[in-house]
């Protein structure tokens, strides 16, 4: 079933192999282990743990592990691998979806757990600086008593140093901007060893080039991140949450798409359709209706709160939807947004066994509804298992096609579904992938998004920074011409 | 009074000579010429007024100034100019502070005027795709009728590529963000006369560098923008507006602070210090008192307005602030801001005939009150007439140092105390560009933000993407190692 230009843009993935330097390797290895000792391992398991991720991707282990403790021994990894131009993958929580730890020519995963400090924070600036390996979690179980929080959610308790490198974003999104917006500066290792500052803590500068925009969502390419200032947000007075159900997908995404018209400042705006309900149902016992539904949620005055919950809930009854059934309770509001995050792994209980492909179109808001409608009709031609969750406010869905890889016609199926779905994307004026990166899953989707010219001018920029390609080579753009 | 080390920082600045290409120039004007006819011209003062900038730094003029009428004519321009290795300076409306569109080696001024086209707006997108040359009050006017608007202020009647190329921000930017937050995409002819496109209309995107952003405040040194895609913002339900006098402008200063941590949304709150009170008075005929005062807005439902405006109040009160003089009426809020925008040229009437110089230092908010006593101080110090007003919200102010251009011991002390003022705010984790610019103007001092490492970063990306230096060369950082 699948086209033969499908074939082709599927395939780029599988051509982007980087050519193994067996002696490179072995020489760093060697140095690495000497100067490591127990921070270096190579034990087969462990490698392959470095670089599965959350994804139907193959795994490509590489060849050691390295804990650093500090930005000098990141260094020193970076001049040890550069000095034999070896990769150099870092590694934060694994939870990539797209093959974005994977070790195409092998190399050192630079594993950042051990950076997990949290340098800095400045209450009255709303700021903080961290190191890589500090997961979102961890920041926010730390601010608990300053009435900060950092927004940002991508559902997988990830490492804030992976979270830049993919330009996260999430739940919080719509309200709070992604990973894009919340980096103020940070430092990184180049391929050359040279540690890198990009920025003060002032909220904006024009002082030259946008270097913190540049490493935030380069994936590792261009170095290795070793600490990150980051925008906090104050708790808001008053939280509430909810949610509704709709007749059809589409008049959920109608909703959603008045909301954000109405300039509603919805702090979160999911979209979840009935199969996904029906797993929630299954992997995290709450009771609600299984058809299609928004979880909701507003920040803000008491008074702004109840303003917004009464405007949101006009909206949706004009497109059919309620009751609209509140829980005001902070308990009850985790568990249900304790569902939304598990999402990857409930939908994986409606067919056990089978591995998840989560595709990550993101749509302009007027096109969402037209964009989900033409993808659910998709999934029914092409037989396909496949829940569907969404960042809905920003145009943002996943469908999480849960594949018998065993079944090489499914597989198939699935990647020509995924094709389809990202040309329609980008055709919408969207994107292929709107918080999960590249990786080496959508290699074979970036020139039909930003042209050969876009890609040439990234890949100028990588040769000036990584002329010999060490860092995590093989992902983001074909290797070709 | 100069230090030699304050000489050695300005002085970076005049050694940025870049060579003339005599022969190259020759040609290139000569082929324009022919190609252009009317839309080239090489008159003297039409080549002035296009390195005329709003600031006291010589004047450098260009060979010629071409208007071109699309894309397809800049990527002319450009590769007329790449041929001949002559410099090509894209210019705006020459609202640049820091002589961002001066020619120091010749060249061509790619005048973008007549490429003032609102190619789309989405209202349901709430987004719009323009030409570089649109000014930010054009585009709003247009938008009258849709119920949005675009927020970015930064009080000149700037044209939006202009704005896009310095990062530029302003009055709103609290609320709003900056151009940074504010371009979703944008196309530039790249030195080779290709022309790249950086992205969609998506909210958000993990696809690849951002590329947008590495525009965005690159000062026209990568790339000729040939349209961009802004996000737009709805006209709030409500808008009420204010002036609060406050004792001392460190009072002023902390009320912005509480303001800001309190995490009352403003729009706008803006710091002016008496003097400048003093200015608005006679420039702009509006009766306030001549004391430091805080000019607020607050935007949002009616409830919510009234409801920050009352948080406010209280606020400004407990640092001895008041009475807090209302305008509701939209006139007079109006005339209130039109004032606030004509900040430079009323300081002007402070001393008939001198020359201005605008700093523009931003800090993190906990140090602005401090930042800004340490500037009194030295203003007092070194002798100067500097009124100081800000965007106290994002910790950005500007002093705005009136110079009699024939002293010469005036103008050292006016550098000497710029330098310190950097120097200060640095120091105090900020930048020495809230969102003017390097330019030329502040090229000594790049290096002390964000080190070596980071120019040369910089450096590299742009010999990556313009090997022969013919984009906007001599600007953002030293010519040197």
């Amino acid at each position: 079933m699948a086209g033969p230009e499908a074939q082709e843009i599927m395939a780029l993935r599988d051509l982007n192999v980087i050519e193994r330097n067996e002696a490179g390797i072995a020489a760093a290895v060697g140095i690495l282990k000497q100067r490591f000792g127990e921070r270096f391992q190579t034990g087969k398991a462990l490698r392959e743990q470095h670089a599965h991720t959350t994804t139907y991707i193959p795994v490509q282990a590489p060849d050691g592990v390295a804990f650093p403790d500090s930005a000098e021994e990141v260094k020193d990894i970076v001049r040890v691998c550069a000095d034999h131009r070896v990769p150099v993958i870092a590694f934060g929580t694994g939870t990539s979806l797209e093959g974005a730890v994977n070790a195409p020519g092998g190399g050192i995963s630079l594993d950042t757990s051990r950076m997990n400090r949290i340098l800095e924070v400045n209450p009255q600036d709303l700021d903080c600086t961290v190191e890589p390996g500090v997961t979102r979690q961890q920041l926010n179980d730390h601010l608990r008593d300053t009435g900060l929080f950092f927004p940002i959610d991508p559902g997988a308790n990830a490492s804030l140093g992976g979270m830049a490198s993919t330009r996260a974003s999430g739940t919080n999104a719509v309200r709070y901007g992604t990973m894009r917006e919340n980096v103020l500066s940070l430092k990184a290792v180049l391929a050359d060893g040279r540690l890198i500052t990009t920025g003060k803590r002032a909220r904006k500068s024009s002082a030259g080039y946008d270097l913190t925009r540049l490493f935030v969502g380069a994936e590792g390419t261009l170095g290795i991140i070793t600490s990150l200032t980051l925008k906090l947000a104050g708790i808001p007075q008053a939280i509430s949450g909810g949610v509704c159900p709709f007749p059809t997908l589409e008049q959920a995404s109608e909703a959603v798409i008045g909301t954000i018209q109405m300039g509603i400042p919805v702090a979160r705006i999911e979209l979840v359709n009935a199969l996904q309900m029906r797993a929630f149902k299954n992997y995290s016992k709450i009771d609600y209706p299984e058809s299609p539904c928004l979880f909701v949620e507003f920040h803000g005055s008491d008074a702004s709160v109840a303003e917004q919950a009464e405007s949101f809930g006009e909206i949706a009854a004009e497109y059919g939807g309620g009751p609209f059934i509140w829980t005001s309770v902070a308990e009850e509001r985790a568990k249900l947004w304790k569902a939304r995050h598990d999402a990857y792994w409930s939908s994986l209980t409606l067919r056990p066994g089978a591995k998840g492909l989560s595709t990550d179109v993101c749509v302009p808001i007027s096109r969402l509804a037209e964009c989900i409608a033409e993808t659910e009709q998709d999934i029914a031609e092409f037989g396909l298992i496949a829940p569907i969750v969404g960042h809905a406010g920003d145009g943002n869905f996943h469908t999480m096609i849960l594949m018998d890889m065993n079944d090489p016609n499914e597989i198939e199926r699935a990647e020509e579904f995924c094709a389809r779905l990202n040309a329609r994307a980008q055709r919408m004026d969207g994107t292929c992938t709107g918080e999960h990166g590249i990786g080496q899953g959508k290699i074979g989707f970036i020139e039909g998004e930003i042209g050969e010219e876009g890609v040439d001018a990234m890949r100028a920029i990588k040769r000036a920074l990584d002329p010999d390609n060490i860092m995590n080579p093989g992902k983001i753009w074909p290797i070709r011409g």
